[in-house]
């Protein structure tokens, strides 16, 4: 696959764009990497995601595909046979877990953990990171259950769906801990998802994609900033 | 297949769970419909779905799936070689398509839609209402493309993915019209999506399944009225 047939417009902040990074590299395909500018968003991002007007955007020759999930998903059926791991799981009902997961993962983790961040008092920052944790306990279960199976991983012996679902949040996680000065992903609550976390970061197709988190803690500074100056008090 | 292996836990009146007994009408199978009470929930929608606590919830032998994108994707996995058409595309991209137009219609419109419902004054409901009809006119494009092509559903010359998941909240839509006295569905606005949203409701696997206008009335009205109970005003 020539490398300008495959283009990912997206940002190295953006844990939605590093899931496709991720499931790229777990295909072994080469792509160009294409910076948004974001703040202001590029003339590129409106006209190849009008509807949401988000990044990632995975461009496969001249397919468009947006949305993190959906672009992983497609990925994984395009390169299917091509010799490297699947991301998904092939069985329908394991498939649809997997799905489940992930889903759960966007609709119950993002918005607390964004409304966490940019909190101005340590009431609502406490009801939200609540909310984070009780995300955790729930994917404690689930791992726990895949390491009494033997396996490390939530996709098994190896890194699927779930793993590149959640584990593109981990450093926004370690970042938010710096800067709070909290303990959100806690060993002693969660200690099967603490070791998951660190042998995901250190996984051949994650590491050098999520971001450091030193690096992250001073963009992640300014990103709440924002947030706070554009959200009614 | 034998009935009591496969169980659909929902109600009548939720579009979500129309969505599953649509796809199981495509595929043609039978299954026991087991009402849920809701008001209180029952303890086995509790128990089957302790993450989200909602309808629909799909029993498939021990196999126990929720949110009705997953369970639809999940018939459609699993009952694919049994003569019956396919709900999802089989290529990639378009996969990804329908894929991102049900996650859009459940992120953009469900939520202006009861927002509208339930809004107690003209500038907000006109506010939501104008959400609900940005979703119609992009659907609008999707499906006058599909028209151009020949095609008279999204999925094509039969009903799939993204008819199944929006074509489930019509009849939530011609009940609202009904009862604020409105126009949603406009054929003036969206002349494709009205003569789809026709077609779409008098076929085989569909007909029988989405509610009747009149009786969703009813229901509706009481289900606004708890909502705006408990809404802070």
């Amino acid at each position: 696959m020539a490398t300008n047939e495959l283009k990912l417009l997206g940002c190295w902040f953006s844990p939605f764009t590093c899931r496709v990074q991720i499931a790229l590299n777990i295909k072994g395909l080469e792509y160009d990497n294409i910076v948004e500018s974001y703040y202001p968003k590029s003339d590129l991002l409106l006209q190849s995601n009008p509807v949401y007007k988000k990044i990632p955007v995975f461009s496969h020759g001249d397919k468009i595909i947006c949305e993190s999930p959906i672009i992983v998903e497609y990925l994984d059926q395009v390169w299917k046979d091509n010799g490297a791991p699947s991301i998904l799981p092939s069985n329908a009902f394991d498939r649809a877990m997997a799905r489940f997961w992930v889903a759960y993962i966007d609709d119950k983790f993002f918005n607390p953990m964004r409304s966490g961040l940019i909190a101005q008092d340590e009431e609502s920052m406490k009801k939200h990171f609540e909310q984070v944790e009780q995300v955790f306990m729930r994917l404690e279960d689930v791992i726990n259950k895949c390491n009494n199976e033997g396996m490390e991983f939530f996709g098994g012996d190896k890194i699927g769906y779930i793993d590149i679902g959640f584990g593109c949040y981990i450093s926004w996680v370690r970042a938010t801990e710096k800067i709070k000065g909290i303990k959100l992903l806690d060993e002693t609550k969660t200690p099967a998802l603490v070791k998951w976390a660190e042998a995901f970061a250190v996984h051949p197709a994650v590491k050098g994609v999520v971001p450091e988190t030193n690096k992250l803690v001073e963009f992640v500074k300014g990103f709440v900033q924002r947030l706070v100056d554009a959200t009614p008090q």
